[in-house]
């Protein structure tokens, strides 16, 4: 099946929320659901469901419905979680080291290569790599060719050394950091995740439903 | 000033910005600042500032620009990060932990009150709270009212655990786990933090980018 061209953004971030469903139909061993089951599963529409997979070429059959473990594989293919993309981890203290303890590596695409922080000589080694210097980065990128970084570091540092890891052929920053990264770029892509703001968009909302409920009351 | 009404979400997404920029230039001692040059620190046009602070009644003043102290104490009362809505942890493992000592509560509107796990016999406290057995819920919410659970387990408990928490009068879930709250609650807010979707995405945009470099490349 031909790989998407030119497919939104939006259907590509729900890709990732198809796989995982479907992983968990296969792992209680489900091998076939229709667009109309998947959708309610999934608090999304068939037709939507129908829509996103098109984009990719379609994979279901009139009257079958989707074979389960061949969609969950064609999509970990659109998304390239074969392809164990080199990683390293830039920051291991708590953040860091939990992020990357956390998340199933291999099974999502990535292969962590390699960990580094300033305070490299008094934290343990994560996920069985030994820590280093920042100065080893350029060496290392040299020798392994990552295309990834997750940052985890303070947004102070985080400048100097994005701008290293991309003059040494990183395309994919993981951004756990408050630093932003320029957005007309075409050279690189980021993700960005900013848990304060996740926090406080929270905090907002929570307080005006509390709001909300209090005026209904009153009422 | 009057907190803004039917403000779209999309705005509210962008005021936790605003604040973190804000404090920073508090932080250098900057003390104004025109819109034109918070549009160039933020990668955003000085008009889309303008429409946004708008919304809750504008707070620049032509020919002076924005009082830095008073606009960050006003998007921070506007957040409602000086009500410490209580909070507690569900699932007090390495990326609860991690979460809960990562961020500083105090400050973004939190005030942990409470953490539980399972396996609350065998870790430490988090943030100077003993880790409590989940059987404690009902009793503990009855006394202390938390309005925001942070929920940090696997997604197999997290339907049970979640209504237990609705019953109690828990308002707002920061949910980090996989399971999906149904969408079309009006009685509570969720914000979803899918690392592993935000990985896979990342994973195949680095994935479209290496590819159309390398089409490029042979070009």
């Amino acid at each position: 099946m031909a790989k998407g061209q030119n497919v939104s953004l939006s259907v590509i971030k729900r890709l990732p929320r198809y796989h995982r469903y479907l992983g968990e139909l296969l792992k209680n061993s489900i091998t076939r659901i229709s667009s109309r089951e998947l959708a309610e599963l999934m608090n999304l529409t068939a037709s939507q469901i129908r829509q996103d997979l098109n984009c990719f070429g379609g994979f279901g059959q009139q009257g079958y419905g989707y074979n389960v473990s061949a969609l969950y594989s064609e999509i970990g293919g659109i998304l390239g979680l074969e392809k164990h993309l080199t990683t390293i981890l830039i920051g291991a203290g708590n953040l860091g080291r939990t992020i990357a303890t956390h998340l199933e590596f291999e099974t999502m695409g990535f292969k962590l290569v390699g960990a580094f922080d300033s305070n490299y000589q008094n934290i343990p080694p994560v996920r069985g790599l030994k820590v280093q210097s920042p100065d080893n980065l350029e060496k290392f990128c040299n020798e392994n060719s990552p295309s990834i970084a997750i940052l985890c570091i303070p947004k102070e540092g985080a400048k100097y050394i994005s701008d290293r890891l991309i003059e040494c052929g990183v395309k994919g920053f993981w951004n756990f950091s408050h630093f932003e990264f320029g957005i007309n770029r075409s050279d690189i892509v980021v993700e960005n995740v900013h848990l304060a703001d996740s926090m406080m968009t929270l905090c907002y909302r929570v307080n005006e439903l509390e709001t909300e409920m209090e005026l209904k009351s009153l009422e």
